[in-house]
């Protein structure tokens, strides 16, 4: 097999998508942490249009961009661990979703780098966004947003599982109670318990302390 | 074949994405016209979520979103006029560009809905996409982003064919100059000759009207 290399950093929520479908096809990588306070020559090489992680490189060539290298991977091996749907309609749907993820994606990271009114603001949009996954993503008693197993829509909205948690604490403010979105939690609890998602999360008193002394340097500014 | 309905809106550059696509592969549909100004019952029932067009329903299910939507066409009618490549790098990089289209196609709205000094980072930003997609997404001498065939990034870009100079001429600024971008300027022509895409263009004239009223408004806010 050619070989296949990620680019990532360990905090990254997009970095970790990658990781996990790799993970649960059994592909083995080699990672290369990128130091995203001085990006390295080989990231500006990858990827000069964004200049962002994760970078996949596979057999030389270069995938950029999170779901897309979801994907790629999905195409590449798709019979391990399907991730998308195989019926057009239902990819359509898992799309539908993980455009939204991409697209509401900013509005915790808003909450996480504003204060006072514009952080109020990005805090009911959070709010609405979690209600429109509640209702409308989670429908049914699925243990996963595709049905029965982990999907792809569950890799785009992982972030929701372990980041947005670790900065509700770092800003202080409780969005996602369990009584007020109890399907989103339910998933969360169903998604944690996937060994190949279990072993693959940065560590939370880790992210804390870092996002802790991010959220210091936003208020700076 | 069961049957399938389109709403849109006859300005959109998204509806027309996907009236080419379902043109390209010869699907029969009705299209129904939403008037966005007074959004009907059907499509806030269909796309509940974001509300907006374009909408196909097909067989009594519905799929939001132009690009989502024209990768289902390709995924449900594979083999008439396939849109997307097979191989799974060349659909990494198809999406790639797919992706880059949907996140800077608001800089030229920004462009359009502002003035002064707003509008002077937005027209900077714009000129920036254009070189980026000039230098890196256009390369060699294909005739279409995919190569010698009209293909699924075409599609993607496709506002910036037919609406992208209407928004200059209203607006009054010249960004896509012919010397400046020669291959996107060779690109337009191509694409244009397509007969399943010249044929499904709204007309100049009705987008120049239409645009300078929105353009009025949009300055008076």
């Amino acid at each position: 097999m050619e070989e296949v290399k990620l680019l990532g950093a360990w905090d990254s929520p997009f970095s970790s998508r990658v990781i996990w479908a790799l993970k649960l096809k059994g592909i083995r990588y080699e990672y290369i942490e990128e130091d995203l306070d001085k990006k390295s020559e080989l990231l500006l090489q990858y990827n000069p249009v964004h200049k962002k992680v994760p970078v996949l490189v596979h057999g030389g060539k270069t995938i950029c961009e999170s779901m897309i290298i979801v994907q790629y991977i999905d195409d590449m091996w798709p019979n391990k661990y399907p991730l998308l749907p195989k019926d057009p309609f239902e990819r359509a749907l898992a799309r539908f979703w993980i455009s939204f993820s991409e697209n509401k994606g900013s509005l915790i990271w808003k909450v996480f780098t504003t204060s006072g009114e514009e952080q109020e603001k990005a805090k009911n949009e959070c709010l609405e966004m979690l209600r429109i996954i509640e209702d409308k993503a989670l429908t049914g008693d699925k243990n996963f947003f595709g049905g029965e197993g982990i999907g792809i829509v569950d890799i785009a909205f992982g972030w929701i599982a372990h980041w947005f948690g670790v900065i509700e604490e770092v800003v202080g403010l409780r969005l996602l109670e369990a009584h007020v979105f109890p399907r989103l939690h339910a998933w969360i609890e169903n998604f944690k318990q996937v060994p190949s998602i279990k072993q693959n999360l940065p560590s939370h008193d880790q992210l804390f302390v870092y996002f802790k002394s991010l959220r210091e340097k936003y208020l700076l500014k």
